[in-house]
């Protein structure tokens, strides 16, 4: 039985609730972020931390009572749960004054909601994944177009891991426009001639944490980077491809749309960055 | 203190809860309804049900086990909470299996949550917005792209209104690529020479239970009607405009973008029109 945290309490997961007029279970009005726990320390917390505040700011969200404390609240559950590896989920949302309007409560008298819980993922570094790669659907790109924003809208996103999972595959690169945004839950490269290729940040991908993380590791590692759209049939021919995110790290892809990448394994600059990013990642973690 | 519907039970609202794991506070992975009320009786309701069911088979959702008994609970929840006017609000989630993921939860062994709710609006269908009408304001459409299936992912048409506001008009007409889609949670016509025009039903906009059953009238009343997208720049020209929905039923519309229509104030197609839907789905109210 997990503890987990909603808005001040600790509590067993089976008495975790929050009110049907909470504005994310009404309106999909609420912001998250997942953390990964490694040896039972938190992975790149300060960059959650900013994107989080980001995201709040975008949406005229408040924080929560406890934003000062989120380092000390994320810790107590890992102690409470014993999570030596794994994730830490955070959700704000805009809370509820009672009752269901388009119109924002007032932010005066409203608090906003927060909950937060851990998943235990045993080995989360070691995924075997890690040494065979992801096998990846293209689908189009239907979600909203405020994807910098990090909110509870995953019903898109859900719907593409579905269909990969329809098709025999691990995950779905996303297509807009002819071009790749991003995969359904991590940022997505392509590897070609030594080359790192990846969309440019703008409102059309989430700004991940891990892939500034990887970006700054693949620049001090004198790997050239390019920031730029590609397309399905460019990451076809590609030599490597490989995704990033904070419960991944950086995967490897090795089938895009049934062609395989490279011979089909992951490849050596994917393999890298995993190694440096969790070596880094794991020098830094708090 | 209003008597709500939670999962089986009738419950004081306060004490109305969901999981924090519910797939539509974590993942906006619910569909929604909302029924008028007016004299104790329910409007447009088959329409409203059938539309449910098509927004829960388009997302592989299961119905909520109460599915044949919904008349039954919207009628307990008029009668608990004395409702002679006003609106019953119905979600369906995809539940929860206690965890988050992207993954559905198998549909074998998690149940559905259903939920409803009342809103006494005293005079609903004597709103004075109806004879002075609404001031619109344009703005970019963000939203996803299966805008066809009613779910809560209302974020975006929230901020619209929020944007609307800030503005001192009523509500945003939302415009997609040059052209108009719909309200933020209504659909959108206009009256030109005579002519009733409204974009065409597709993914890109809700499919209006008013809407169908006002197209339906305006055509007995041998009313002209033309479905295509039309411009902003096209209903700032034209005589009239208006919105339906299921809790403004025929709305008039006098200002767009600050462009005075007709002569801003509610013209006669709209006010014809609402008279006819109002006194129709009255007639047909259960």
């Amino acid at each position: 039985m997990r503890t987990v945290y909603v808005n001040g309490d600790y509590l067993p997961e089976t008495e975790a609730k929050v009110s049907i007029f909470d504005r994310a279970f009404l309106m999909a009005d609420g912001v998250y972020e997942v953390t990964s726990v490694l040896g039972g320390k938190l992975i790149d917390f300060p960059g959650h931390l900013a994107r989080l505040e980001r995201s709040l700011n975008e949406l005229d969200m408040k924080k929560p009572a406890a934003f000062d404390d989120l380092l000390e609240i994320h810790r107590e559950l890992v102690r409470l749960n014993g999570i030596e590896d794994g994730l830490i989920y955070l959700q704000v949302t805009r809370g509820s004054d009672g009752d269901r309007d388009f119109v924002f409560p007032d932010a005066e008298t409203t608090e906003p909601t927060l909950v937060m819980f851990t998943q235990s993922k045993p080995g989360l570094a070691d995924s075997p994944q890690a040494k065979t790669g992801l096998k990846i659907i293209s689908i189009d790109d239907l979600r909203w177009g405020r994807r910098d924003i990090k909110t509870v809208q995953l019903l898109y996103p859900s719907m593409g891991k579905m269909m990969a999972k329809k098709a025999g595959c691990d995950d779905a690169w996303m297509v807009e426009d002819g071009f790749v945004t991003e995969g359904t839950s991590n940022n997505a490269y392509i590897v070609k001639d030594g080359k790192i290729i990846t969309r440019e940040l703008s409102n059309d991908i989430l700004h991940g944490i891990t892939r500034a993380a990887v970006l700054k590791f693949a620049n001090e590692a004198q790997m050239v980077v390019e920031e730029r759209p590609f397309t399905i049939d460019e990451a076809k021919q590609a030599d490597e491809g490989f995704v990033t995110s904070a419960s991944a790290f950086v995967m490897p892809v090795v089938e895009i749309d049934g062609t395989a990448l490279g011979g089909g394994t992951p490849g050596p600059v994917a393999t890298r960055l995993r190694e440096i990013y969790l070596e880094e990642s794991l020098k830094a973690a708090v």
